[in-house]
């Protein structure tokens, strides 16, 4: 909620995260959500759906880079890319840097990409306008479940597991993912917060686990989400993440001239790498 | 600061953190700092020293397990161990669960190990009661300037570079414990928040450097912290926390009954991965 000169985001047990609000800068209504866009002293400009932040300037690479290579650098030859959601464009430019990839993407609003490309134009950097990428205004839940394409990976790109998103959380969306998926295919999805959400994480997991016969998550930072622990989770019918090599992964982002400001070629494994407490969530 | 039901905490660049209150334990003047105890909602009770919170119920087993089992095991045989600051005593206890380990803490206020000692005694677990442990109440610049014994490892557990502290974060007070320390020995401390601190995470690493042939900066969680990633750095003489491999990491924690909630073999050397924005920060 905005309070006085302060974007305020509490969670039920009594934490609060706080970013001082320098401009207001957009405020609609899209029809499916409540949008916002504000810039902010310590995160630059961000953008918030139904009272949750999405996602800042200042730490979308965090966000976006964990989201894309760490499932794009898992599959030998990312080719056929399905991104549901991810309105910013951010997920879209991180696998666009691979130079093969044809991605796909799927979002439900489409106010939300306009309202970036107008206010938040460095997340996308241009991703939008690039003739390999396809975008289709729709609902993730029924173009999955009606899509006659196979695809490499799908990457989940939602808000959190509350509203209109919560049927990309769900079993039942995850089976029609598989059933789009080659046979060596992968979906990656952010899997939300550990420390505030970690009975949410459990189901999405588990129902992860009812789907994919390999199921890994793993941990990023995202300063702009409350506490900065973020979560995401691979479901993969062949691939390991943790059987990647950081030397393939040194030669491929040379080879694509990728350059992240967060992943790298040892951080893939070292993400996977749970603090007990975590893994306990998790369980066997 | 306490507003209402509220214990808040705000960055110079506009970042707040706030744990709601449930009650207001304790709040003196120590003649070296202003002390305070809150019990809050999310994270349990929690120690605040002039305005900023020290640790809490919920974490403290976060921090204290990263700042000591770290540098524990990186020494082959951790005997003497120097522990400067740590007055809530989660530091003292995790020491004192390697069995041959014989530490002294030096505390520069009584009344911290004494408000702890009342209200927050799950964090030292009776440690100050172990007839292991030797606690001298002085200030610890002093101690290790005139200090004649020889330690294995100097643990610095201080509040933040501001105010009392300062003096423990600068390359006088580093030469002093390089002079209190074996051939072979180490100092290990806490190293601020990159997200919110990196200019005085960086000063701290450049000192050490200056002193200690082998420097590292590892990464954290502590959720009661603003912006909750939070970094430690080693300085060495001669052991390099990166050749310690997960089987001897195992087999010490076995033999000594130690049952982390946070550390363990793999995640020593995961800790010590840095994200690239974050390895900037430090510099080559």
């Amino acid at each position: 909620m905005v309070e006085g000169d302060w974007y305020l985001e509490d969670e039920p047990n009594g934490y609060l995260q706080g970013l001082r609000i320098k401009q207001r800068l957009a405020s609609k209504t899209t029809g499916i959500q409540a949008l916002q866009v504000i810039d902010t002293d310590c995160f630059g400009r961000a953008l918030i759906l139904d009272e949750a932040l999405q996602i800042t300037e200042y730490d979308e690479f965090m966000y976006h880079e964990m989201l894309v290579h760490v499932p794009l650098m898992t599959h030998p030859e990312p080719r056929h890319v399905l991104i549901v959601g991810g309105g910013d464009g951010g997920t879209l430019r991180r696998v666009l840097e691979y130079r093969k990839a044809e991605p796909v993407q799927v979002e439900i609003d489409t106010t939300v990409i306009d309202a970036c490309r107008e206010y938040l134009p460095s997340i996308a950097a241009g991703a939008f306008d690039d003739p390999r990428a396809r975008v289709v205004i729709d609902d993730g839940i029924d173009f999955v479940r009606q899509c006659a394409e196979r695809f490499d990976i799908v990457i989940v790109d939602s808000t959190d597991p509350i509203g209109s998103a919560v049927g990309l959380f769900q079993e039942g969306f995850y089976r029609d993912v598989a059933n789009c998926l080659e046979d060596d295919g992968m979906l990656a999805a952010q899997s939300s917060s550990p420390l505030f959400m970690a009975t949410e994480l459990r189901e999405q997991v588990d129902h992860l686990r009812a789907v994919f016969p390999l199921v890994r998550t793993y941990l990023g930072l995202v300063p702009g989400y409350p506490g900065t622990l973020w979560s995401y989770t691979i479901g993969s019918k062949r691939y390991d993440p943790l059987e990647v090599a950081p030397g393939t992964i040194a030669r491929r982002l040379a080879e694509d001239g990728i350059h992240p400001r967060y992943y790298g070629p040892q951080l893939h494994a070292a993400a996977f790498v749970l603090p007990r407490f975590i893994a306990d969530i998790l369980g066997p």
